[in-house]
C-alpha cells in the first residue's frame, strides 16, 4: 500500500469540530487507496498555556522537565484523532514519540531526529489498520527521557515520517492555503503558486513567509519527500494548494517566484573603521558569540586605511549588538568613530531558481525602486535571490511595485 | 536512606501556587533525611475536561485511547512538580508511568498492577536524586500502551510505590484532614481519629467515607504499608492526620469506630415469591448480569411454600433491576406477587474492629435508634459492621443518637 503522510496544525485540531473536519480529509485518502500516517499538533492555545506554566514556575527551567509538560498537548490530540476516525469505522489507533520510538538528540526542546525505525507502525499496517495517528513535535533519548524538537516541531515530524516511510507526500494542512508569491495582505495581485521548488521554498521560509518551518524544508528537500501545504478549513480539492518539490518537477520556472518583506530588521554601520587583516572576524566574532544573528554584511572600499562596515540584523537584537561591538572596542580589538543604526529598515528580497540562467534580475529591481523614489541602502545577492534593505515605511510600495514589474500575478 | 511516599491529590496541585506550598512538604521530608517519591494526580479539573473530550468525541470510545488522552493530565503536574522542587534546589525528576515502568495489565481504564521493578528510580538515589515525582493513576501494558488505574487511581499508585520500595510511609494528602467518626457536616462532635485499623477503614470506605479509593487500602493491608491521610491545607505536623495501620499497631481500640451514613439506597421487595430451592440464585444471578450492585439481602421465613425476599441496592439502579427482575419473572424463572420499591431510605452502618470480642453493640444500636421513633427496615450485620436500613428522612438524627450513644467524641 501506498503510504501517505498528513500533518494537521494547531488550528486545525483547535476543537472537537475541527478534529472531525480533518478526520474526513484523513478518510478520503484512506478511500483513495492510502494507508496514513496523520502528525497532530496540540489543539491551539495549549501548548502556549503548558510553557507559561513552566515559565512561571521556573524561569530557568530544567529543559527535560520542559520537554515532558509540553508534550502532553499532542498526546491528547493523537487520542482523539484516533478515536474520531474509530468513529468513522477506520481502524486507527495513537502513538506517541516514546511508543514509535522516534529517537532524537539529547538536545531538549530542539532536539535533532536521528532514526525513525519503520516496523511497529508497519506491522500494524499489516494487520490492518489504516491510519497511524502520530504525537508530533516529540521523541525519545537515548536516557529514554521525552524530547520536543523546538516550535513548529511537528511540520519536521512529518517530513521525517514522509521520509522514513518513503511516503508518496506528505501533506502539511494549516491555515493558509498555499504559498503566495508575495503577502497577500500587501498586493491583492499575490497569486497561490501551484509548485515552488525546496530552494526557493527554502530562501522564503527564511525571509519570512511564515508558511512552514524551514528545518522541514531542508528535510524534506535532503529526502526528496513531495511537500504539499494546503488549508484545511477550504473545501477538499485533490489539487489544492501548493507543492514544494524538486528543481526537476517544475517543467517550466519563473525567472522571479516571489517577492518576500521582513519588516523587523535594523542596519548598523560602524563608521571609519581602522582597516586591517583580520578586522571582519575581529567585529563578527562577538557579535556571534552574543547570540547576533547578522544577515547582511557590506564594507565599503578602504580610503586611507579607514573604511565603514555596515551590517543588518532583527531589530530586537540592536541593543545586544550594540553592547558586543562596544565591548570589543574597550578590549581594544576594534577601532572605530561612530557606531550608527538605523532601526527603522525593511528588507525586500526576490526570489526565483530561474534567476540562475537569467541576468538583468538585479538591474531591474533597482530600477523599479528608483522609478518608485525608494532608496536602496544595502543590496546582498546570491544564487537565487536579491535583497535590499529600504526605508521601513515603503515596504509595501516596494512589494506591489515589484510584483507588477515581474508580473508575479501571472502562472 | 529511608524512602518516604507522599501522594497529593488534584485538589493539591491544583494551581502553581498549590504545587509550590506541596513541594515545601515534601522539602522538609527531604530534610529530615528522606528520599522521597511523590505520586500526583492532575490539576483538579484536568482530567474531567479530558474525559469530557473524550465523551464527546465517541461514547462507546476505545479504552486505549482513553487511557493514553487521559493521562496527560497526570504528566504535566508531574513535570512541575519537579520543576518546583529543581527551583528550592533540591534534586527532582519526574517519572511517567512507563518509565518506571509501572507495568499493570491491559484492562484499559480499570488496569490492575502487575510489577513495579525498583532498579530505574533506586539508581537515580543513589547518584543524588532526592525526589522521583511520578505520574499518578498510569501504567503500561505488556503491549508497550498506557494503561490507567481507575479514577482514584492515584491513591493505588502511591501505596503500590510505598510497597514496592518498603516504604517508611505512605502519607496522602487531600482536602480533608483525615479520617473521622462520622461525617462532620452531621455533627459537630465528629472526632478526626489519630489511628484507624485497614479493616475498619476499608468498611467505612465502602460505606460512604470518600477519603480513599477502597483499593488503595485494600492494598495497603495485603502489604502493611502504613499509609497517612492528611490535609495539603493545614500548617504543618509531623503528627497531622490519621494514621491507617494493622490492627496490631493500635494499642486499644474502641468497640466502635466510626458512624457512616449512605444516602443513596434503595430497598425493593419480591412479595410473596414461590419458595424452592435455588430461587435465590433465580433472583440474584439476573441482577448481577443486569451489573446491579446488590448490598443486603434478607429472607423472611417461608410459610406456605411463599417467602418474601428484600435487597437493597444503589437508588440510581432502580429501574434496572426492575427490568432484571421483571424479565426473569416473564421467563417463569421466578415467580411473586408484586415487586415493591422504597427509595427514600439510607443506610447507618457502625463500623469497629472491637465488635469481634464485644457483645451488645448491635442491640444497643437498635435501642437507640427505637429510642428515637426511627424504623428499621433491614438489618444487616458482618464481623466489624452492623447496618441498618432507616427512612433517609432520619439520617441525621440516627448518626447523632449513635454518636452521642457510643460516646464517639472520646477518643
Amino acid at each position: 500500500m501506498p503510504v501517505l503522510v498528513m500533518k494537521f496544525g494547531g488550528t486545525s485540531v483547535a476543537t472537537l469540530d475541527r478534529i472531525k473536519r480533518a478526520a474526513k480529509r484523513v478518510s478520503r485518502e484512506v478511500a483513495n487507496g492510502n494507508d496514513v500516517i496523520v502528525v497532530v499538533s496540540a489543539m491551539s492555545g495549549e501548548t502556549n498555556k503548558l510553557v507559561g506554566y513552566v515559565n512561571e514556575t521556573s524561569p530557568m527551567y530544567d529543559a527535560r522537565e520542559y520537554d515532558a509538560i509540553v508534550s502532553s498537548g499532542e498526546n491528547v490530540t493523537a487520542g482523539l484523532m484516533a478515536l474520531t476516525l474509530q468513529e468513522m469505522d477506520i481502524p486507527a489507533r495513537s502513538w506517541q514519540g516514546w511508543q514509535v520510538p522516534l529517537k532524537t538528540t539529547s538536545a531538549h526542546g530542539a532536539a535533532r531526529i536521528e532514526d525513525i525505525p519503520t516496523d511497529n507502525i508497519t506491522e500494524k499496517f499489516g494487520e490492518g489498520m489504516k491510519v497511524a495517528v502520530v504525537a508530533g513535535f516529540q521523541g525519545i533519548s537515548a536516557e529514554g527521557r521525552i524530547t520536543t524538537l523546538g516550535r513548529g516541531g511537528s511540520d519536521t515530524t512529518a517530513v521525517a515520517f514522509a521520509a522514513a516511510f518513503d511516503a508518496i507526500r506528505c501533506d502539511i494542512y494549516t491555515d493558509v492555503d498555499g504559498v503566495y508569491t508575495t503577502d497577500p495582505r500587501i498586493t491583492k495581485k499575490a497569486r497561490k503558486m501551484e509548485k515552488v521548488s525546496f530552494e526557493e521554498m527554502l530562501e522564503m521560509a527564511s525571509l519570512g513567509a511564515k508558511v512552514l518551518q524551514t528545518r522541514s524544508v531542508e528535510l524534506a528537500m535532503r529526502y526528496k519527500v513531495k511537500l504539499r501545504v494546503l488549508s484545511s478549513f477550504e473545501e477538499y480539492d485533490p489539487n489544492a494548494g501548493t507543492l514544494i518539490c524538486a528543481e526537476e518537477d517544475i517543467v517550466e520556472n519563473n525567472v522571479v517566484s516571489g517577492v518576500t518583506a521582513s519588516r523587523d530588521e535594523a542596519k548598523m554601520t560602524l563608521v571609519s573603521v581602522a582597516d586591517r587583516p583580520g578586522i571582519a572576524a575581529a567585529i563578527f566574532g562577538p557579535l556571534a558569540e552574543a547570540g547576533v544573528n547578522v544577515d547582511m554584511i557590506i564594507q565599503n572600499i578602504s580610503e586611507e586605511g579607514r573604511t565603514d562596515m555596515t551590517f543588518s540584523c532583527p531589530v530586537d537584537q540592536v541593543s545586544r549588538a550594540q553592547n558586543a561591538v562596544s565591548a570589543a572596542k574597550e578590549r581594544g580589538e576594534v577601532n572605530f568613530e561612530e557606531l550608527v543604526c538605523d532601526t527603522e529598515v525593511a528588507k525586500i528580497s526576490l526570489v526565483g531558481i530561474g534567476m540562475r540562467s537569467q541576468s538583468g534580475v538585479a538591474a531591474k529591481m533597482f530600477k523599479t525602486l528608483s522609478d518608485e523614489g525608494v532608496n536602496i541602502k544595502v543590496i546582498a545577492t546570491s544564487e537565487i535571490k536579491v535583497s535590499v534593505l529600504v526605508d521601513r515605511k515603503y515596504t509595501e510600495l516596494a512589494v506591489q511595485a515589484l510584483h507588477d514589474a515581474f508580473e508575479l500575478e501571472k502562472a
